[in-house]
């Protein structure tokens, strides 16, 4: 893998950077608010951050990049695609716990729903998700759409994926901004006089751009992408079945075991000097 | 231009957008609230919305797209290369007024500067938009830089230029958001009572979303990319001048007058099959 070092830092950087903002959310709530509990109180509006930056943003980051990391290539694509597909399947189910948290908070405290950008973009974001979610397990799990539908839908699947996820940080920014406006109403303890607080949810909103910008580059560099399978002639020779995609292995230990190791490097050089080419247009 | 009609379309859905955020900006600022003016009170505040809105988000946006623009590609590189860096200009002056006059505002009323996420994030983003331009000036714009240099940078540049773009929405989106809660403070007219001035600045939020999802997907297809210059040899053979990066065309209007057609059509279609390729990592 070309930049392998450069990959595993970024991969290091990113993973470092999602847990410590799980790690600051949880501080957050357990320290400088009022806990976690599901009592329609403010402890219960607190599982919204905290399940939002947990599944929402870590998860989701981990699920678009796990198709790049290097030790998978040897693994079946179909397994690739499950455990893609579990990942955001996680991450959806924990924005919609988040949901109705603040669902319920807002209720509780007779504050109305949906008025806020905040909330429009975000709820937006939870059912675009979904619905890419469910098209993608249709498309491209699932083994009834043709090829052509594949290779056309793909590079709309990648986009949206993207920019949803680039969305989800932007509403985390709006919701930490609210929050602390709204949390933060004691005279001297005002988010204009930066207390503890007010820093410190700040520091977690740097830390999940960050997080945000390492993911997108090691999302869109070609060189690291994960090899094509191997071409149909290829894959007969070594008496493979053949997905849609022409995937030749259903499972990791199968892939390890065989010998179909022409899979790795070999593909993976012949895509590479194809996407040299494009590179300029990666982003 | 393959999917020409549809490029039109996002194109002027695009100018649309941007065009309405603008008049959005205005209308909220002139209608809904104080007006324009530079007294140090909520006027001149309001330069910050109005100014950010029409150069770091509409005017950033265009020039990301200017390359793409195929009425464009008999130009020389090098004009367009001007147009690009004048429009990121044009932007950056207007983002540093906005933000002279937000400081402007706060000392008058006597409000910390630099306390809230959307100041932190903001005020990063102007300066590595600063950094962005200078370096790309540098590198891509003088006659200096060797063409490695030049190679190695561009994904990084073009990079770095979406992120900046898309934390520059993210950090709209939070300003709206800080507005709105601290300008509707009047009880029942309060944000979360939805009045109408927090509907609109909604909706402009919506717009401007909208807007850096389109441009970024016309700034990421590889098949709307600017044609890469011909090589050494054909540029010779026309008795071209050949600037670093190959171009052998000085201005738009020379272009148009000489017969180097060769520029819009074959080269393209060489790297657009080299680009589809590519096109999975496209994002």
């Amino acid at each position: 893998m070309e930049g392998y070092w450069c990959f595993l830092a970024l991969l290091a950087s990113a993973l470092l950077l999602g847990f410590c903002s799980v790690v600051f959310a949880l501080v957050w709530v357990l320290h400088y608010r009022e806990g976690l509990a599901w009592d329609g109180g403010n402890a219960e509006f607190n599982w919204h951050p905290v399940l939002l930056i947990t599944g929402f943003v870590f998860v989701q980051g981990i699920a678009i990049i796990v198709y790049r990391l290097p030790w998978t290539w040897k693994c079946s694509k179909f397994l690739m695609k499950l455990i893609h597909a579990g990942l955001n399947t996680i991450a959806l189910v924990l924005a919609v716990i988040a949901l109705v948290a603040v669902w319920d908070f807002h209720n509780a405290k007779s504050i109305p729903n949906m008025y806020s950008l905040h909330s429009w973009i975000g709820l937006t974001a939870v059912i675009c998700y979904a619905l890419q979610l469910v098209l993608g397990v249709a498309v491209f799990l699932l083994p009834f759409a043709p090829g052509s539908l594949r290779a056309t839908l793909m590079p709309i699947h990648a986009y949206f994926g993207l920019l949803i996820f680039g969305t989800v940080i932007a509403t985390a920014l709006m919701g930490f901004t609210e929050k602390l406006i709204f949390a933060l109403s004691s005279p001297g303890y005002q988010y204009k006089d930066s207390p503890p607080e007010a820093i410190f949810v700040n520091v977690l909103g740097v830390l999940i751009l960050v997080f945000g910008a390492v993911v997108l580059w090691m999302a869109t560099r070609p060189h690291w992408k994960r090899p094509q399978e191997p071409d149909l002639k290829i894959s007969h020779r070594n008496g493979g079945t053949l997905d849609k995609e022409g995937s030749t292995m259903t499972d990791c230990s199968n892939a390890e075991k065989s010998d179909v190791e022409f899979n790795s490097e070999a593909a993976r050089k012949r895509n590479l000097k194809l996407d040299e080419a494009g590179q300029r247009s990666t982003m």
